[in-house]
C-alpha cells in the first residue's frame, strides 16, 4: 500500500475550503432516497449550471421527474444535450442562418453542456445531494429523440442521475499528479512510472471494493480466458476491457448523430 | 429593463452556500496582477480538477507559466488535453490495445477534460483566483504538438489561463430558465419566448458595457453592411456572427485531429 500512502501524504498538501471539499468529496451515487428534492433545489441546480462558463449557451437541460422509468430509481434524471435547435432560432431573430459546420458546433456545444453538467453535479454535492453520470445516451439517440420529441439539431451527451444519496462512499482514486501535469514539454513516460500509475489506481479501487460491490466485471469477448478474480480485478482491467472491446466501429455512432441531424464530416447544406 | 428585473427575481429564489456562489459569481477574466500563485494553488487546483467525475482519466493538463507568451499575461496558461496516448501505456500494462474507435474515445475523454477544466475554474474561483477559457486551441493543434512535443493520440481541446484578477467584472446573464430546461417533452418555442431569451442575453451585456470595453465587434463579412452600433451590438448578434460566419468548411478541423493521430469516420487500423 505504499502507493495508496503516497496519495494521502500528497493531498495533505492541498489548500481546503468548502468548494475544493465537494471536489474531493464527489463519487457516483447509486442509490437514493424516498425523499423528493424541492423545487428550489431543481432551480438552484439547475441555475448554477447554466451559469457555467463558455457562454455560447448552447446547453439545454431535459428533465425526467418519474423514478420508475429512472436509473436507480433517482427522483431526477437530466439527460444533458447540446442544442444548436434551439441557438438556430435566436439567430433566426437576428435574421443570421448558421453555417459553422456541424464539427465545429458540435466541439462548442459539447464544452458548454459538459461544463453545464459539471457545476450541475458539484452544486448538487454542495447541496447534501449526490448523482451519477450515464455515458451511454449518444448510442441511443434515437430512442431519446422519440422520448423526448427532440426536433433536429439536438444531441444528447449525457444523462445525470440525481436526489438524495442512500449510500455511503469513499470518493475513488486518481492518478498521481506527475502522471497528470506536465509542465512546458510533454514528458516520455518510464515504464515504471506507468506502472507505478496503474498501482495507484487499481489499489485504490480494491481497497474500496468497488468492482466486486457491483458485480461489475466486464466479460471478456471472443473466447479470451478470465484470468482475474474479484481479487486483483480493479480499474486498470476495467478501464482496458472498455476501451479494447467497446464502440470499435465508428458507424453506430455517426449514424445517431445522422439521426439527430449532424455530418461530422460535411460543410452545412 | 423589464426582462432583467424578472431575472434577479428569479436569482433571488436560488439556495445559497459557498460552491453555488463560486459558480454565480464567475466570469472570465482577461487582466492578472503581477503576482504568482504559489505551488500549493497549483497543486490543489489541478488536484481538485482531477477528482472530476467520468474516471477514465483521459484527461492531461500542459501547464506553461511565461508570462510574456501567455495570454493576457497571465502566470499559468494550461492546455486541456484529451489523453488517449498515455490510456494506450496504462493498457499496455494489462497487455490490452485500444480498440475503441477514436470517435467513440474522443467523445468519452472530451467529457473527462471538461469536467476537469469546469472544476480548476471553479477551485480557482474559490481561492480568489480568476481564468479565462480559450477555445481556439484545436483549429492550431499542429501547432501545439511542436510546441509542447505532444505525441500522436493527445488532443488540445481548450486552453485556460489562470491567474489573481486585475480586475472586477459582473457575472455575465444567461438565458431565463424556462428556456434552458424543459420537463419531460422538448416544447416548441413561442416566437415571444426566443425573443423575450435574445432581449434578455442583450440587455444584460449591453448593461454591462461588455463588446464595447473589449472592442469586441465581429466584422461583417461578404460586404455585408453593419446597421450595429456598441449602443445595439450585444450576445445575439455576436453569437450569430460566429455561428453564421466561422468555421463553414470542417476540413480544416478534421485535419488538425488527423495530425493528432485521430480519424473520426474510421475503426482502429
Amino acid at each position: 500500500m505504499q502507493a495508496l500512502a503516497e496519495q494521502y501524504e500528497e493531498e495533505d498538501k492541498l489548500l481546503s475550503n468548502p468548494v475544493i471539499d465537494a471536489m474531493m468529496q464527489r463519487k457516483s451515487i447509486r442509490s437514493y432516497t424516498d425523499q423528493d428534492p424541492s423545487e428550489e433545489l431543481l432551480e438552484t441546480v439547475v441555475r448554477a449550471g447554466h451559469q457555467a462558463p463558455f457562454a455560447a449557451q448552447l446547453c439545454s437541460l431535459l428533465l425526467r421527474r418519474d423514478r420508475k422509468r429512472n436509473p436507480f430509481g433517482a427522483p431526477w434524471l437530466f439527460t444533458v444535450c447540446v442544442d444548436l435547435h434551439r441557438m438556430e432560432q435566436v439567430m433566426a431573430v437576428r435574421k443570421w442562418d448558421r453555417r459553422m459546420s456541424d464539427l465545429s458546433s458540435l466541439l462548442l456545444g459539447i464544452q458548454d453542456a459538459a461544463y453545464v453538467a459539471e457545476n450541475m453535479v458539484l452544486a448538487a454535492e454542495s447541496l447534501g445531494m449526490g448523482s451519477c453520470f450515464l455515458g451511454a445516451a449518444p448510442y441511443y439517440a434515437h430512442k431519446l429523440i422519440e422520448d423526448y420529441n427532440l426536433p433536429a439539431k439536438v444531441f444528447p451527451l449525457v444523462q445525470l442521475a440525481m436526489g438524495f444519496p442512500a449510500e455511503e462512499a469513499s470518493p475513488r482514486p486518481r492518478y498521481p499528479l506527475a502522471f497528470a501535469l506536465f509542465e512546458d514539454e510533454y514528458p516520455a513516460f518510464a515504464p515504471s512510472q506507468v506502472e507505478e500509475a496503474a498501482r495507484v489506481m487499481d489499489a485504490g479501487y480494491l481497497a474500496q471494493d468497488y468492482y466486486q460491490s457491483m458485480n461489475a466485471k466486464i466479460p471478456l469477448e471472443e473466447d479470451r480466458e478470465d484470468a482475474f478474480t474479484y481479487d486483483d480485478y480493479s480499474w486498470t482491467e476495467h478501464i482496458s476491457r472498455k476501451l479494447g472491446q467497446w464502440g470499435v466501429d465508428p458507424e453506430p455512432l455517426l449514424k445517431q448523430f445522422e439521426q439527430c441531424g449532424f455530418r461530422l464530416t460535411e460543410p452545412l447544406p
